[in-house]
């Protein structure tokens, strides 16, 4: 027979036990921001070294750079000690570290000009997806609502600096051989990304948003040209070194600002767990459960000696709030999780691309006046009518 | 350096140990539905008791009853071993176990008639009230879409059954005294099952909806005649005794349905424990993770060694899958959290009883033609709007 304040005590070991992960998990997610930029600046380097007649020695200096960080994460990984309830979060790790298994060849193939370039970007987006999903499963995990709320305005951006990092390879193919459908590639990444930094801005603490400024005329400038001007092959070599440079400078800004964030739900996670740590007040002789209020007793202040009942109470309200918190916070994690789940459906059924599908989408949303996510719902509800698969 | 199988293998056990712990969780559940029962008994009998002049026996005899039920909730809440992100279960069990401590005295006083019968009624409610929210928390933290849909369905039979308890108490103070007020109140639980029941019947399996048959029509004349006419003292008295029996057969009725339900959440967790105890396939040498296909593979076939690489992906699948329809059932218990949410803050700001925020809620829904639910939505949304509450 335990008592009552026995598992209040439980339930407060319970939740420093989660912040606990909860930190481990971020910083595995700095790591992981990290290891992303590397591979995404390897990826922009082999395009250029693919596209290109370049000697490889830039694509070698990078590959130097990014394979300790691969090593951490790998350590990163190790150290988690992924709590129940976290089978998801390993059977995705379980997924990347294929893919780091197999970089040294994907690597070897780019060198010896065995791999296309859009079959080199595909790999290493591959891969930052991958991993990206990783940091997904972390943000959508988070039991801490501010916690929850910094992870979501992480993850999207992150989300978006990799559709950047794909903006930055599809300019270099744009420019060096052109074509329609590369502009309108292009022309789909860049809207995507306004997307992603959309909900970051929407979650993320205000401090970080006065860095977070609007694009610089010269991105703005080859943009255009890049995307509307049939490019000359001749000139089109010049501004690709151009865009390359120009992209990278943004490519890392972006990651100074995720850095900071990363570092922000670190710092946000030692303080929660400095919080919970905090011993419980002196409970004084019980109140008597039956007649005690129901109602809601003020946050737990300085007065000593309150009853095992109000704390109980206290407790019991504030996870609820949290939870109620939470729940408001994963909402943006959820319409994406539609979205992507629709897009997957009518690629398979439809036989469209990654971005048809999303166009598709879009395009139905904005004819309908509803928004993306409710069209995702509705296609997902109708996915009985959508012809099947072919074989 | 751990390797991808390794994590494929930790997501396995990770998904073991979770169904075990929901295993525990579910044997709780069928215990705190017995000892409901026998609460919800001794709830109508004190009633009877109190309005009456009736001698205590058959209240003494339920007490008896009711003790051991409680001692094995007790010991069931001791042998969980709850894992991370379980702060809110925990917590809901410290509430409860105040009331259980509380229990002896009430008992005294209801015996030596120091309870109004309203005070009496009120008193069990809140106890049940609580050990209803830990099967909440059991049904909303199970992570099997499957069991997922039984405890859903489970809750709301338990919650439609407690609200059909306070039916037979309230039949007998409207036998006993009548009054409109009581009618009204009357009406208010009829209605407030239906809705129970419903969800109940949405998630049941077929098997037990077979079984679930409407009320019977002497049940159905009883509330005729007690919420309609003005019941004459002498022959309510009769009618009260009448009422308290037959809403008690249909009670103990109900508590068979639940107990068969709580035993397939039992059976249900033990053959996918076994599911999951499968070893994995054997696992050939590796497919590259840079040129497969992300499309599906198929479930894991009978097929013997298959790579790593697509078992990561059939395992990475099915969790999402999982996550997905998961979602889905959990959406009913979302509304069902909404729906409190803004009765409590309609009762806190506007000073209502429980079931008049409950009307005022369906009122509003009912004259804008949308869901209980959405109206839930609208007034958590616009809680800035409503007056605070008065000190």
């Amino acid at each position: 027979m335990t008592s009552a304040l026995h598992f209040l005590q439980l339930a407060r070991q319970c939740e420093i036990t989660e912040l606990e992960f909860l930190q481990r998990t971020s910083a595995l997610v700095d790591i992981l921001g990290r290891l992303i930029h590397a591979l995404q600046k390897e990826r922009g380097l082999s395009m250029v070294y693919l596209t290109g007649r370049a000697d490889p020695e830039a694509l070698l200096t990078q590959i130097k750079e990014c394979e300790p960080l691969a090593n951490k994460a790998r350590a990163g990984f190790d150290d988690l000690h992924i709590p129940t309830q976290g089978a998801r979060l390993l059977s995705r790790i379980a997924y990347v570290l294929q893919g780091l298994d197999a970089l040294p060849d994907l690597r070897d193939r780019i060198q010896s000009r065995q791999k296309t370039p859009e079959a080199a970007v595909g790999a290493f987006t591959k891969l930052v997806t991958g991993l990206l999903a990783v940091v997904f499963e972390a943000a959508d995990g988070a039991a801490d609502p501010d916690i929850s709320r910094l992870l979501v305005a992480l993850f999207h951006f992150m989300q978006g600096k990799e559709l950047a990092g794909q903006e930055r390879a599809a300019g270099v193919a744009a420019f060096g051989a052109g074509g329609e459908q590369r502009q309108q590639h292009w022309l789909h990444l860049i809207e995507a990304q306004e997307r992603c930094f959309q909900v970051f801005s929407e979650f993320a603490p205000p401090t970080l948003l006065l860095q977070w400024r609007g694009e610089d005329a010269t991105l703005e400038r080859l943009r255009r040209v890049g995307c509307t001007l049939a490019v000359n092959i001749e000139s089109g070599a010049d501004l690709r070194q151009t865009w390359f440079d120009v992209a990278t400078s943004r490519m890392d800004a972006l990651h100074t600002i995720e850095t900071q964030l990363a570092a922000e739900v670190l710092s946000q996670c030692e303080s929660r767990i400095a919080q919970a740590r905090q011993p419980l007040p002196d409970a004084d002789v019980d109140a008597d459960f039956f007649d005690s209020s129901p109602a809601p007793a003020a946050s737990l202040g300085p007065q000593l000696n309150r009853s095992v009942l109000e704390l109980v109470q206290d407790q019991s309200q504030r996870l609820q709030a949290m939870q109620a918190e939470l729940e408001t916070t994963r909402a943006a994690l959820h319409e994406r999780k539609l979205v992507e789940r629709a897009k997957g459906l009518l690629m398979a059924r439809r036989q469209l691309t990654e971005s048809d599908a999303h166009k598709l989408l879009r395009q139905t949303a904005m004819n309908q006046g509803r928004k993306l996510s409710e069209v995702a719902e509705a296609v997902l509800a109708m996915a009985d009518l959508l012809p099947p698969a072919p074989h």
